[in-house]
């Protein structure tokens, strides 16, 4: 008997216990994969054959439109939003008070390129949310192109004086992802005007943030900084179309003078809210888990995409749970923001409130990146939550979900950062800034499955978060 | 000095050896990686900064209009795309003759439900592609409505004798590739009238192949088999709204009529061409890659989705090498297929030629599937091939291209099939079928970025594959 037969017996029997475990362990991962299989499916197969986002999503653009924060449109879909939220037979629905700014746009905007006296051509603007109006009679004066604040600097006071800034940096559309072109240009109308106050300009006119070339105006937020009142200059942005134009006319005459008028207004601040609803969790009832985007919206279109898709996306959350019979182990609470365009107030409340009250936001989902085709999510959380995403890739997939990365979040949720999983869905982006903030915002630019498959998307992650658990990793270090 | 040393030495000397391998291997890995990442880069770039995709979109959806196979404007087609890629300076740009069925719609169809005499309401169709017209009068008769043949075969002789076959399966929504769903009914449309006239049936009505509830109705091919003309009826689609209400019209009352009139025709066969244009190979001219859409195009919108898309990014994966100084090894063809939409005539006479010339097609790409969004690429090839594919993933993610799957290929390059690779761009498929066929596939439906994002991705898996050479295990056996 040779020594290798014991040994190969000895590693028999160890064999046969290893493969016994393997095929145990395999077992339950079978068992457990297989009931998520199914969770997926019947979370799919319910929004796509029985969604309510998109009839919801109709109301929202279609009966109300526009939701700019303090306006009356904003009333509405706060008393729509709660509604709809009761019909549901959540545990708790309620309002959040929230003081919000108030802008009103007034009278539509008029402008035009003058090469010579009387020889003028009218283009696209709107106001910049948040800028002062012209004088009421408008403002005409000279044109200074630049592409940064740099060159605002290099020319200074002496070139700029008396003159319109016209910031004409275009999105860089060798970007895959439009959110980091976005992110690239969007300087040009948050700062702009406070940037060009300080050489001694008159107004300041940016280039619509919009990849395409058309003829529509995007609005957005500015800031004047600590700007005070009475040097503030009426900032407007020019279609593409618009900016292309005035940029060759410029550079054929410098002398060529633009003209605009503008009769926008900040009001004082407005009591408005937060909507709220929650399932109650069965086993973590003080564990919360949020999904949400942003009840307000710019004025322009009837804000369809930002952010109404998010709004009614993280609505059907809860109710795709109620619809298939989930019953959460955490609290999941559904929060529609106010503000987040204009000034972020519901998203800053909300998480202060939870701070005084100390519960324990343990994930945070937020929908506002238009409701297109979903691709995945961005994840701001630690490395051993994210392993925990990426072990999910594969009930995933037949949804044709890919997009798992660590990245940013969203902005109605990041003050909720802590020891916790934000995240953010992650639609296709390429058509996004065709719409954004822009006239053609609007219901008709929505489709419907796309729609219904975000909602299905942030379901199925909620769901595996809730029965998988968030690791809290300096709780236990404690 | 014990053995264990000895051991270690000799494993010393093994592990150096290795360790220089491993390290070898790797910087040639790491060194071609970032030789890929570079083209690709290139190539994208060029695509979205300096792309020429949309512009010819434009002419071929504006300028030229929907291009049925036999009509002026699939002349116009023809010359027009021939004249572009003389523009490029390939070695070689000609036309391959193939003679094309030449069906003609007429005067534009009409429809009503008439639910008592005088009491009707109308509804849109059109005619399907290669149906006879109804009696010049147009044809009125009562309406059975199926959900499959087997139902029809349940009716029979006796319920379906001298009524309109209403074909209503809708498409299935909880698919998540819509092509799935399609596949899941186009049977209805395309065998539809063959089998409701071996039960005596006089029209055949058929939902529109359309996810979305609207008014509009979707042409497409249909065939008699082997009916003899005689006997054929008129068959006709629906629009999604139109088959909702005439189905809610018959449950209430059975004896619900329907008319039609529609004058279409099948004239004589015509001759037509494709469309070729080469790059010769630097290393194997007689290995051929193929790139291609198909030209012709359905007649009620301009076809800039089916496939304007898949004709102007196959012609822009040629210029994009030209613009970027890439000299491929293999010869490189862009095909533009005639009459894929009614007979395939195009593609068939493509491999035909190829076959009696003896040439060597080692690979073919299809676009057919529209202008959205690239997802990535579905594949018909070997284990070893896919492999290969597989290994380049981490070339395609900053692409945001997820999707490599074995499966079909596409229409036109499906008689190429052999020891090769074929593959079919895969782009996002939500919105397809809402405009596949219909009045509104056209241009201002197709995302510029999105175009030009198939186009550079096409470009990078031709660039690949023709770097790292496609495996013809056959030809290696023998």
């Amino acid at each position: 008997m040779d020594k290798s037969f014991k040994i190969n017996s000895r590693l028999g029997k160890l064999n046969i216990l290893i493969l016994f475990l393997i095929l145990f362990t395999g077992f339950i991962e079978v068992k457990a994969q297989s009931d998520d299989e199914k969770m997926l499916k019947a979370i799919y197969d319910t929004s796509l054959l029985n969604g309510k986002s998109y009839k919801w999503l109709d109301h929202l653009s279609n009966q109300i439109g526009g939701r700019l924060s303090g306006s009356y449109n904003a009333e509405k879909a706060v008393k729509y939003t709660k509604d709809e939220l009761e019909e549901l037979g959540l545990d708790k629905v309620w309002l959040q008070p929230v003081m919000v700014p108030k802008w009103v746009r007034g009278a539509k905007e008029f402008a035009y390129i003058e090469s010579a006296p009387g020889n003028t051509t009218t283009v696209p603007i709107c106001a910049l949310g948040g800028s002062v109006a012209t004088p009421a009679g408008g403002l005409k004066a000279e044109v200074v192109e630049v592409q940064n604040f740099d060159e605002l600097a290099t020319l200074g006071r002496e070139k700029i004086q008396g003159k319109i800034v016209f910031y004409n940096r275009p999105m860089q559309a060798d970007l895959i992802q439009t959110f980091r072109a976005y992110g690239g240009c969007v300087d040009q109308r948050y700062k702009g005007a406070e940037k060009a106050i300080q050489y001694g300009a008159v107004g300041v006119l940016v280039r619509s943030v919009n990849l395409r070339l058309d003829d529509l105006p995007h609005t957005g937020s500015m800031s004047y900084g600590d700007t005070p009142v009475s040097k503030r200059i009426p900032a407007a942005a020019i279609s593409t179309n618009g900016a292309e134009l005035l940029s060759s006319m410029l550079k054929l005459d410098p002398t060529t003078q633009f003209f605009f008028a503008q009769h926008c207004k900040q009001l004082k601040d407005v009591e408005s809210y937060n909507v709220i609803g929650e399932i109650r969790g069965s086993t973590y009832p003080n564990k919360i888990m949020v999904v949400g985007g942003h009840l307000d919206s710019w004025d322009l279109g009837d804000g369809a995409h930002d952010d109404g898709a998010g709004v009614v996306q993280s609505m059907e959350v809860l109710r795709l749970f109620k619809e298939t019979g989930y019953k959460p182990k955490h609290t999941i609470r559904v929060v529609l923001f106010m503000n987040e365009e204009n000034g972020l107030r519901g998203g800053k409340k909300y998480a202060k409130v939870a701070k005084e009250k100390g519960e324990n936001h343990v994930f945070a989902l937020e929908s506002d990146a238009g409701g297109f085709t979903p691709r995945g999510f961005s994840f701001d959380c630690s490395q051993e939550n994210f392993k925990k995403v990426e072990s999910w890739r594969k009930l995933f997939k037949p949804y044709l979900i890919h997009f798992f990365e660590k990245g940013g979040s969203g902005a109605d949720i990041g003050p909720l950062k802590g020891d916790n999983v934000l995240c953010g869905l992650r639609p296709d982006s390429q058509r996004y800034f065709d719409h954004h903030h822009a006239a053609n915002d609007t219901f008709e630019h929505v489709n419907k499955r796309e729609l219904e498959l975000g909602a299905a998307t942030m379901t199925s992650l909620v769901y595996l978060f809730d029965k998988y658990e968030v690791i809290q990793s300096k709780k236990l270090e404690k």
